[in-house]
């Protein structure tokens, strides 16, 4: 079966990206404005409470931002971002991070990405704003 | 010379903070509600543009955010953070957190961190508030 | 039949919220965690672009988030707010602002509130945070 | 003597802006990137608590934000924007609001407002961003 566009452009954006790499993220799914990825919380994500990193939650949430804003094709680049913190996760913890279009303009759009175990319980919330380029992230 | 209260607890969130560690974070200057640290972008820190990551720009800029909130001595937990994108950093390239102090309220706080490269070009700006809770970190 | 805590809660904040009584605010819904109120656009809400304010946009929130938030009874403030723009609202439009709690904890609580015409599109979306007192409202 | 490009925004802005009217707000001073305004708190600005409703603290700042953005002849359109609460304040209460630019891109800029009583200490916090587009206001 071919590859979708989101496939595409995930696996693209993916095979120079070393540090979703380094976070050992897997696509869960993928489609136009929707990306669900995972991830395991490693020890050298902890920060000095023992607990995730704020910073490795929001670079999580951000590349699924970054997988769902760039999957219609148009290059997309982050203008802001910002994050809330319900929940701490923990070594070994499995966390799954779910990206949301919510708006879709001619220059600029907007994604909410929800961090969880898989259960309904949310443990960080984040919402950012790309610029939409002209180009064409496959033609690059 | 004795150490400050900003410099042990800095010394003490960094002994078991494993991706401060990652980074490569060294402390350029710390006192009470103030904090400067230094890092150099790594290949493991780039996405799949050939920059750096913006969730790792936004990890350098909360453990900045966190050394400082914490300098008080008062165990302080992040409650949201928000980064904005102006310019991207490069393989290499030294970066420099610097967080202040926005308003020290009774629970809660708020404090500006920018990143850049030592000289006023700002590359990375991050607001953030921490909830600050009875516990004295360095009793813990 | 009694009234809720939820609607006593809105009556004794509405009694003063001279801005809320400019805006003509009228509740819909109120419950615990939960509110949706309703008003009609005018002109005094119009910027110079001849669409409303975005910072009415705001306030219309801003009401919402605190009738929600102060609806468990705790006295609630708020410490962060932040808005998006999709789409604008025009004089005489009767836009509805329904807030939801997305986390309650001890000290602090989060909740999305999204302003739309009544139909699915929703035209502004905040997020914000309060800190929640000891105090309770209706004691004051 | 002719009137500043930033002066001549202004006031085609503020010839139809009703709201900024409404808030009674005057021009302190303007340049391109820079913009000062006033404003005194009215009753019809106080929420439930008394104290000025952080909405309308919001709307000052946004309209401060938006003769920034405008001012360099470019139209400016709201993106997103955020706000922080120091201090509240009251009924009576002269107030200022401060935009300076962080960062003027091709496509989208970004702009820090703060609100005080004319002192150091700030009350409120805003920061948000704009998208430019190609029009020139003064054209429209």
């Amino acid at each position: 079966m071919d590859k979708s566009k989101a496939q595409l452009v995930f696996d693209k954006m993916m095979a120079t990206d070393y540090c979703s790499q380094w976070m050992g993220i897997e696509a869960v799914t993928l489609s136009e404005g929707h990306c669900k990825i995972k991830m395991t919380v490693t020890k050298e994500m902890l920060n000095g409470f023992g607990i995730l990193h704020g910073g490795i939650a929001y670079a999580f949430a951000d590349s699924a931002f970054a997988f769902a804003a760039n999957s219609y094709g148009r290059l997309s680049v982050s203008v802001t971002g910002s994050m809330s913190f319900s929940k701490s996760a923990q070594e070994g913890d499995i966390l799954y991070a779910e990206a949301v279009a919510l708006h879709i303009g001619y220059k600029t759009a907007e994604f909410d990405v929800n961090i969880s175990n898989g259960s309904k319980e949310i443990y960080y919330r984040f919402r950012g704003t790309v610029y939409r380029k002209s180009d064409n992230i496959l033609d690059l």
